[in-house]
């Protein structure tokens, strides 16, 4: 989809944010600044939101000379996981419908995007993942099982590093042997990167591959041909997160979006409130559920 | 105070409100976003963000043709102040101290902001009135009113146009033949200017001026000499609203400043949540009460 008048307030103002939790220092926040400002003046909307993010997150690693600000973060994030990961096994152990509610479980830890500040505590995200469990949830569950079973070879797109611990509950109801897990190829904001998939274990339940770009998505003229090469064969591809729907969206693919629904301009696109949880298959699954298929990329 | 950084794309996102609620032409849109954001790429950041704020609804103005976009708004805030006015001269009435009373109308008046939606309506505009009125206050009543008391002559800095009506029932309690209601200079979003305070009747209750400026708050380099001159020669300045503080914050001058708060940049220098009325003296003023004074132009 294209970048929206809308996304571009949004943006800065992330921006701004990521400048602070990388570095104290006030001037390195007012160049990032005025620097997204000079850019999105002039940029080209066409491009999906990530296009301007993946400069925006280059800049600031650029100007702050860390090359991967987010390190920190994210392996805290991994190891709040891991201590929660227990308590939703036992849970899912108890599920009627495991692949589902395995689903929910990945799209639910969608929400501790949030982890990536210091501030936040396993309790916060206990609390957070909680609460999105029970969170609104749109999802064509019946489809999504139809899609899996008859897929020969998955590609699961990975989105940030502190849900993979989440994302394991799901591959693990997914056909052993058949799913490709990928993940960013450098690192840009809290994204999953290779290392993060191996503090996470995903590299002893899948092949797992990075898609050779830091676009906080997957702009797949910004992806190693390998990983094009390997999203060209795969009969189902699931893609978390917001980003990754953001460029995405559009492609003539079978493809299962997971996310929670962030901001407003994704909410009128999928017609959907913020904060619920999306199971949407793309155009070319087609459905029967009640749910609407992604709307490809008019608006 | 100066602009933060934060306030940029918070203007950036009302420049787009702004140049939406003016008309419906996306091109427009786009391209008073694009001209905010060239602008502020290169901005001093020492003025106050009411200047930001001025240069893009000249642009806007002179972008959609339109001398004052706002009118209609204004006009329907009016008529829906004239129509709560009786029920708020009610409570007024039975108030055992009326001049608190009427500014804490005054300021719950400043909440209506919002007014200049299309889409709010009357019954709105009550709630919200009302539920500005039970909102947390922090105010230097005792002050205030020795400040009243004590002042020969007060000007009176007028903010939206809507809240003109609410703002009579304090001008009502304020010495006869003391007070100079001051509005904007020219139209500048739903700002009050002399057709606004003609149609709330301030003319029959003070002398009314202009500062023929049209920022969104009182950029005293921007005004005419006339105006300068009142604001010196006043004993008192009440100004209303987030607009006129964010301007006149650092002048050393007796001022109390009546607004709500609306925005953690400014919740943060006052350090009042967001949603707080405040009738705050500047640090000219003194106070013995348990609210800071306004804190100068340092960060």
């Amino acid at each position: 989809m294209k970048t929206f008048l809308d996304c571009i307030p949004c943006l800065v103002r992330q921006a701004l944010d990521a400048a602070r939790r990388v570095s104290p220092d006030e001037s390195l926040h007012e160049r990032i600044v005025r620097d997204v400002l000079q850019y999105a003046a002039a940029m080209d909307l066409q491009p999906s939101p990530p296009v301007l993010a993946q400069r925006i997150h280059r800049r600031l690693r650029q100007m702050s000379g860390l090359r991967d600000p987010y390190r920190a973060a994210k392996a805290r994030q991994t190891e709040m996981g891991w201590a929660m990961l227990p308590e939703l096994e036992t849970q899912l152990a108890a599920a009627v419908d495991p692949l589902t509610a395995a689903a929910r479980m990945a799209i639910a830890g969608n929400v501790i995007d949030l982890g990536a500040s210091p501030a936040v505590t396993a309790s916060d995200i206990r609390r957070t993942l909680q609460s999105a469990l029970s969170a609104p949830f749109k999802g064509d569950a019946d489809g999504f099982r139809r899609a899996v079973d008859g897929a020969r070879s998955i590609l699961y797109l990975a989105d940030n590093a502190g849900e993979l611990v989440f994302d394991r509950l799901l591959v693990a109801q997914l056909p052993h042997g058949r799913v490709t897990v990928a993940v960013r190829g450098a690192p840009v904001i809290n994204d999953a990167t290779l290392a993060d998939a191996r503090a996470a274990g995903l590299n002893e339940m899948a092949t797992l591959i990075d898609n050779g770009s830091d676009a906080p998505g997957t702009l797949l003229d910004d992806c190693t041909p390998a990983f094009r090469e390997r999203f060209d064969q795969a009969d189902l591809v699931i893609a978390k997160g917001q980003g990754n729907y953001e460029s995405l969206n559009g492609e003539n693919k079978p493809i299962y979006y997971l996310f929670t629904v962030k901001c407003p301009v994704i909410a009128q696109r999928v017609g959907q409130p913020p904060g619920t949880q999306l199971l949407m298959p793309s155009r070319r699954m087609g459905s029967r559920s009640t749910i609407p298929t992604s709307t490809g990329d008019e608006p």
